[in-house]
């Protein structure tokens, strides 16, 4: 058992998994449990981006999970490298109406760096709503041009305990931090069975 | 909305699912999430086995965890047909210590049908608790006419909702269940916004 301040020590087995499964387009899939608000299990594939954090829309079930339940925990398996990362944390969620102007400025980098494609799902009716018509979807179009559309959320996760696995060495390694979001983390690490 | 009694409706896309993705050696790894003891969602990657059943070690946090709170849901996506499945119900464990003689045969026989190499693993120190040995650990073996060993348990999830979602046409269908797990199911089944 080790501790260490920054960088956290899981980042570079993360980084290199990252690295050596990039060739694969799901790579960058995850899947994410939270609670939901009768208290079962929830989880659903996402996708990663920089800095564990997730677009999503505003009006999904998700987000309302969150704010009931701030905990969630991302499992990460890389199926080239055989490795998975289980990174549990609390989760920020910033939409239009956060009143801190960086996290502002951070949804709207986030928008500027997204797709054309993937903006306009954003655009389209509320997910998990029932879909009764039988016509095709109407034609929408964004100008790529504005900021975010309303439903257009960030959720930043701010990870406290990481699990590591390697199927192929058999190595298991456990990561723990101490210290609150906003003072800088200090890491412990320790190998655990597999 | 329709309502159809037995087989479940969703079965036959996730038949079809498996079937395309079976050439991928991954298509078989799920995650599957549950509620920590801690009230924190806690996610991992299992493999997946007939009927959503599930062979784990009795000594694993997650058995602690399905005590605790018995509901799961897991995640299935498959990386080439861009399908997911959101299968959420209740989790009945399967030790050594059940008193039920036909789960117990279930347990013999999943023990039966596992590899060699996957029932060492059974033999091992216990999931999770400190690795403090420097040296590679002790070569065991495995009489392979006995059966289960002690920490060989095995999870069968009881679906009660499905969420399927295809990203390639990109429709969504929920699945909801009626009727206790020991009564023949009612599904009704919805398109829903994806």
């Amino acid at each position: 058992m080790g501790a260490v301040t920054a960088p956290a020590p899981w980042k570079q087995l993360l980084l290199n998994a990252m690295e050596s499964n990039a060739h694969l387009r799901h790579s960058s899939y995850i899947q994410l449990a939270t609670i939901a608000c009768n208290g079962r299990p929830s989880n659903r594939t996402v996708v990663f981006s920089d800095k564990i954090q997730i677009n999503t829309d505003g009006r999904s079930r998700k987000i309302e999970e969150l704010k009931h339940c701030p905990f969630a925990e991302i499992c990460w398996y890389f199926t080239d490298s055989w490795e998975q990362f289980r990174i549990n944390g609390t989760v920020d969620i910033i939409d239009g109406s956060n009143p801190d102007p960086i996290k502002l400025q951070q949804r709207d980098k986030s928008w500027a760096s997204s797709s054309l494609k993937s903006r306009l799902q954003y655009l389209g009716p509320q997910p998990g709503l029932p879909n009764l018509s039988e016509e095709p979807p109407k034609e929408v179009s964004v100008d790529p041009s504005t900021g975010p559309v309303g439903a257009f959320c960030v959720l930043v996760l701010d990870p406290q305990q990481v699990d590591y696995l390697n199927l192929k060495s058999n190595q298991r390694l456990t990561f723990a931090s101490t210290g609150s979001p906003n003072e800088e983390k200090c890491w412990t690490s320790e190998r655990v069975n597999p």
